[in-house]
C-alpha cells in the first residue's frame, strides 16, 4: 500500500484547522459565563464560597483523571499500539469535550441566544466523550486519528440529540448513564465496527498481542477508573444523600464484581491461570451496571449482587459473544465493549426498572419525588402542595405512576439503542471516505504506521519470534 | 512439584464463591444505610450540602488512590513479579475493604440490629485494608492469592477486635493510627512470615531482582504514596484546625525523610551511588513517624525532626535488622515492613507520649480537651460545665492527667503488638493448609505461576544471563 | 574522569546534613502555626468546617500529584535517564518547597517575629518549586543531585525575593503565574545553561534518545500535568467567580493548545507523522498562555484562541529558537523550557495586558475593583465608599488607571526577566565549583553515574546497535 496514503501531513492539520475555526466561531458568538463564572452576577449577596465551582469541580476533576489517565493507559494494553492508545485518547478525547460544550450545550444550557459555561457543562461534555471513547474502544487499533476525530464529530451531536429527547421528552431516571451513555456508547461503536469489517483480521493479527509492560500500564489505568468511578457515577446526581448513596453503591459494586472476576479468569482458564485481559476490564462491570439505580434505594446488598451479575455477563460475554459477533455477524468489537458496556448496561436498566417499581414512600419518605422527579404530582395537583410542606421548592412533575415511569424507561432503553446503532451505521460510512488515512489490514495495531518511533521499538521492542505468535489477546 | 498443586482454578473460585456468599447474606441483613446516606431521613431540615459526603469523601479518594494505585504500584517492584504485585494488591485490598465494613461496621457503627453504612465507614475499612497490605508485605512473593485472601479474612477480624478493645477500653490518641494500624499490621505480618518461614530462601533466590522498568513503576507508586499520605493522616481527625496541623506534620515529616533518604542512600553505598529501594521506601517513613502525634501542636520543627530520626531507624533497620531477623530469628520480610512499619511506628508513639506529657492548656487553649478527649472531665465534674462555657457541645471524658493518658498508650502499644503477633502466627498456621495453592520455593517471585503471560516475557523480560544474578534487591 | 569525582557518597550527605540543620534551627525559631491551624485560636466563635484548609488543601493535593507525578513522568523521557529524572525531580521538589516556605514565608507570611504556617504557605511554596523544576529542564541530564539541590538553594530566594518586590511594590495581576512563575523559571534557567555551556554536547549524545517505555512514562507526565493545570491556575485566585474563570479558561486553552499540537507535529514531519516530545510538551503550552489573565472576563473564545497561538509559538521554538540557541547563542535548553515558559509566558503577559487595558465596570460590574485591585480607590476617596456599598468590605487600592496597571505589568516583565537571567547566571557560576559532582560530558543523560543499576540497563536497557543512534530527541 502507497504509504503516502496513511500519511497525516496534510490530512490531520487540515481537519483540525477546519475543527478549530468552527470551535472558534462558535465559541466567539454563542458562549457566555454562566451566573456563577461572571463577574457583573458577583455582588453583595453573593458568597463567594456557594459558588457551585465548589460543588462540580472535585467531580469533575476526577473524571478528567478517568479520562485521559485511566482510558489512556487501559487502551494502551496492545504491544506495539501503546503510543496510540495513549495518545489517540488524548487527542479524541480533547476535542470531543471542547464539542460537546458546544453541541450539548445548545441543546442543554442555551438561553437567550446564548451557552452559558460553567464547570457543570465540562462534567456533562466530559460523560459525552466518555461515549465517544467506549466507541472508540470497537474501533482501536483500526483507525486512523483522522477517523477518530471524524467519529467523534459525528457522534457527539448524534448523542446529543438523543441524550436531549430522552432526558427532555421520555424523561428517565439514569444517574449513573447506564442507558444514556454505556447503551449508547456500545451500540453506536458497534454499528461503526460493523460498516468497518475487516474479514481478514476475523483470524487474529501478528500484532494483535500484549506485552508485559503493556499489561501492566493497561491495569493501572483500569486502577484509575476503578478508584475515581464512584465520581462518575454520582457526579450528575442530586446532591446530598441521593449523591451520597451513587458512591457506595458504585464502590459496593465495583467490589464485588472485581472479586468474581478474579473468581471467573481462573476458573474458565485450563491451567487455573488469570487472564490479564479479564482484570483489565471485567473488572470494572460493576460500575455499569449499577448506574442506573446508583442513587437509589436499593440496599447495598442489592449493589452486591448487580457487581456478581453484571461480571459474570461480562465475563461470558468475552468468552462466548464476541467471538461470535466478530465470526458471524461481522462485528468485530475490539475491546469488547458490548460486553462491558452494552450487557451490563442492559442489566443495569432492568435493575433500575425493578428499582422504580418497588419505590415507595416507605422507603424514601418523601424525597421519593426528587429522586423519581417525573412522579411528582404536576403544577395545581393538591397533592403537591401537601409535599412542598414537607420539602420546600420541590419541583413539579408529570405525575407518573411507577409503572408508567417503567414504561417510559424500556421506551428509553429501545429508542436509544435504535438512535446509536442508526448513528453508528451512518458514522461507519462517513469513516470509509477513502481520504481519513484508515490504515491497511497489516499496518493495523501497530504504532509505526502514524509515528515517528524511537529506535528501540524496532530493534527491541518489536523483536517477536515467530514462535510467539501463538498467543493471542 | 506438581502443577497441578497451584493451579487456582478449583481454589481460588470456590473460596471466592464462598466468600461473596458470606458478604451477601451479611449485606443483606446486617447493612442499612447511615442517616446521611438514607433518603427517608431526608427532610426539610437537611441541607444537601451539610451532607456528611462532603466532609469525608475527597479524603475517601485520596486513600483509595494510596491504596489501590500507590500500593500496587510499590509493590510491583520485582522484575518477574510485576503482575502479581500489582494484581493481588487489587484482589486483597477489594476483598478487605469489603470484609471490614461488615467486621469493624460490626464493632463501631452497628446499632438497632444493622450496620450503617456511610462514606466514614469506608473511610475506616480502608484502614483495615492498609493494615492487611503492610502485612502482604512481609509475604510478597512467597503467597498464592488464595492464601491472601485468607489472611485478610482472618486478620480484618483479628485487627477490628484489637482496634475496638484498644479505642473503647484502653482509649488512646492516635489519629495517624501509629499504634493501630503501623504496628498491628507490621506484628501481624512478622507473626504469619515466621511461621510461613522458608530456609532455602535466606540465601537469595535468583528470580528476587529488580528491572529498569520495575523500578521505575514502583517509584511511581512511591510518589502516589508520598503525595497523598496527608489525607491518609488527617481522615480520621477532628475537622477543623486539628486536621489542618494533620496535613501540615505529614507534610513536613515526609520531606525530611526523604532528604535523609537520599544522604543515607549514598553514604552507605561503597561507590557512593544512589539504590532505588532506599528511594521507594526509606523516603515514606516520615509519614508513619508523624503519626501518633500528627493531630497535637507539636510544632513544625518537631515534626521534621521526627521525619530525620524515623527515616534513619527505617535506613538503619533495613540495612541492618532485616538481615539479621531472616538468618537468624527465622523471619523473612520481605519488603522489610518492620523498618518501614515497626520501628516507626515505635518512634511515633513515644513522640506521641511525648507530646501527651507536654500539653498543656497555654499551648492548646480549652480544645486541649477536644484533642485530647479522655482528659476531658468526667459528666458532673463542674470543670466540664466550665469548659463548656467556653467550647459548648464538649463531650465528657474519663478526667484521666497527663501521666495517666501516657500509661494507656503504653499499654495500648504491648497488647497491640501481643495480639498482632498472636494473630499473625495463628493465621500464618492456617495460611500453610496445603489446599491453598502455596508456591513452591522455585516458583517464588515468579508470575508465570498464577499468570497466564504475554509471550515476551519468555523472550525478553525472562532472560537472564546467569551472570546478571550478582545483583539481588 | 576519576569516579570518585562523582561520587555522592561524601558530598550529597554533607549538602543534606547542612540544609537539614539549617531548615531545622530556622523552623525551630522562626515557624509557628498560623490561626487556622492553631489549637488555641480555636474557640466557640470558629466553625471547624469554614477553616481554611477546606479551601485550600483540595488545590494543594492537585498541585502535588503535578510536581511530584507529573514532572516527574514527564522528565523521565530518555532512555538510560529515567531514574535520574524521576528521583532528582522528587530531591529537588521536596528540598525546594521547605525551602520555600521559610524564605517565601519570611516575606509573605511574617509577622509578629515568626512565620505563620497553613496550607496556604504550602501552595505558594509549590509555586516557588514549580520554578526551580521548570528551571532544572534546561539543565536535565548535565547535573549531579547536588548541583541540583544547590540550585534550589540559591534559586529559591532568588525568586521570593523577586516574587515580593513585583507583587509589593510593582503590583500585577498574574493569577497563573505567567510572569513571577514562568518568565522567572525560563530565564533564570537559561542563565544557569549558559553558564554550565557544554561545546561537546551541541552535536547531540549517543545517549540523548528516548524509549518506546520512557516515551510513554512521560506522556502519562503530560497527561497529568494536563489534567491538574486548572488547579494550578486556579489555586491563588479570588474564591468564587474569579477561581470559577480560571478552570474554564485552562481547561480551554489547554485543549485547543493540544489539538493544534497534533495537527503541527504531523505538518512539519516529512512523513507527516506524530512525534511523541510534540505531544508531552508542546500541548501544554495553553497552560501557561492563559496564565496572565485567566481570572479576567477575557471570554471563552479569547482562551481558545490564545491555545492555539501560545501552542504555535511554543512550537516553533522548538523547531527554530532552540538549535538556534544553542548553536549561537551557547544556551542548550535541554527540555526547551524557553518554548513552553519562555515563548508562552510572553504571549501570556501580553494577553494579560490587554485585559487589563480592556477591562470596564460594564462587564466585570464593581467587582472589577476587586479583581484589579490596584485599580480600587485609594481610601478616603469617595468613590471607595460608594462601591463599598455594593461590594462590603472592598480593600482600598492605588486608584490606577488601566493604562497605568498596564505600564506596571510591562515593567514587571522586564525587571522579573533581568532579575531572573541576573540570578540564573550567578547560580551557574556556584554550580561550576568543582566539589559539585558535575557529570563529564560522556556521562551526561545515563543513570549509571549515580545510581546503583537493576543489572537489565546494562544487559536489555543499554545494548544500543550502532545503528539505533542516528535518532536523536
Amino acid at each position: 500500500m502507497d504509504p503516502s496514503s496513511t500519511s497525516l501531513r496534510v490530512r490531520l492539520p487540515a481537519l483540525v484547522l477546519v475543527l478549530e475555526v468552527i470551535l472558534l466561531v462558535l465559541y466567539s458568538f454563542f458562549v457566555t459565563y454562566d451566573d456563577n463564572a461572571n463577574a457583573k452576577m458577583q455582588n453583595n449577596m453573593t458568597i463567594p464560597m456557594d459558588n457551585s465551582l465548589y460543588r462540580d469541580y472535585p467531580y469533575f476533576a476526577d473524571v478528567q483523571v478517568m479520562i485521559f489517565v485511566g482510558f489512556g493507559c487501559l487502551l494502551a494494553f496492545l504491544r506495539f499500539y501503546g503510543f496510540s492508545g495513549m495518545v489517540f485518547n488524548f487527542l479524541t478525547a480533547t476535542f470531543s469535550i471542547q464539542w460537546a460544550i458546544l453541541v450539548q450545550g445548545y441543546f442543554q444550557f442555551y438561553q437567550d441566544g446564548k451557552i452559558h459555561l460553567g464547570v457543570i457543562n465540562l462534567i456533562n461534555a466530559e460523560f459525552a466523550c466518555a461515549v465517544v471513547l467506549i466507541s472508540f474502544g470497537a474501533v482501536l487499533g483500526k483507525t486512523s486519528p483522522v477517523q477518530l476525530l471524524v467519529m467523534a464529530f459525528l457522534e457527539v451531536p448524534f448523542f446529543s440529540v438523543t441524550e436531549w429527547a430522552v432526558l427532555k421528552y421520555i424523561r428517565v431516571n439514569d444517574a449513573g448513564g447506564s442507558i444514556v451513555i454505556h447503551l449508547f456508547a456500545c451500540y453506536f461503536g458497534l454499528g461503526v465496527t460493523f460498516v468497518l469489517y475487516r474479514p481478514n483480521l476475523n483470524n487474529g493479527h501478528s500484532k494483535e498481542i500484549t506485552s508485559y509492560h503493556s499489561d501492566i500500564l493497561s491495569v493501572l489505568g483500569t486502577l484509575f477508573l476503578w478508584v475515581f468511578w464512584p465520581s462518575f457515577n454520582s457526579s450528575l446526581t442530586l446532591k446530598g444523600d441521593d449523591q451520597h448513596r451513587a458512591v457506595l453503591h458504585t464502590f459496593i459494586g465495583l467490589s464485588s464484581s472485581t472479586m468474581t472476576a478474579f473468581a471467573l479468569s481462573a476458573v474458565f482458564n485450563k491451567k487455573g491461570k488469570l487472564t490479564m485481559a479479564d482484570i483489565q476490564n471485567v473488572t470494572l462491570a460493576g460500575g455499569v451496571t449499577v448506574g442506573a439505580s446508583v442513587d437509589m434505594m436499593i440496599s447495598p446488598a442489592a449493589a452486591y449482587a448487580l457487581g456478581v451479575l453484571g461480571c459474570t455477563a461480562c465475563f461470558l460475554g468475552y468468552r462466548y459473544l464476541t467471538p461470535f459477533l466478530a465470526q458471524r455477524l461481522r462485528i468485530q468489537d475490539q475491546c469488547g465493549i458490548h460486553n462491558l458496556h452494552g450487557l451490563t448496561g442492559l442489566i443495569s436498566c432492568t435493575a433500575g426498572i425493578c428499582a422504580i417499581l418497588l419505590a415507595t414512600e416507605e422507603t424514601y419518605g418523601p424525597s421519593m419525588y426528587e429522586i423519581f422527579a417525573h412522579r411528582s404530582p404536576p403544577e395545581g395537583d393538591p397533592k403537591l402542595l401537601a409535599l412542598r410542606q414537607l420539602i420546600p421548592g420541590l419541583k413539579a412533575g408529570l405525575g407518573r405512576s411507577a409503572e408508567e415511569q417503567a414504561l417510559y424507561q424500556v421506551a428509553a432503553i429501545f429508542s436509544t439503542i435504535a438512535a446509536a446503532a442508526v448513528g453508528g451505521v451512518v458514522t461507519g460510512f462517513v469513516l470509509k471516505l477513502p481520504c481519513l488515512a484508515s490504515p491497511a489490514d497489516d499496518d493495523c495495531f501497530d504504532d509505526e504506521l502514524f509515528f515517528h518511533m524511537p529506535t528501540d521499538f524496532y530493534s527491541e521492542v518489536k523483536k517477536t519470534p515467530s514462535n510467539e505468535h501463538d498467543s493471542k489477546v
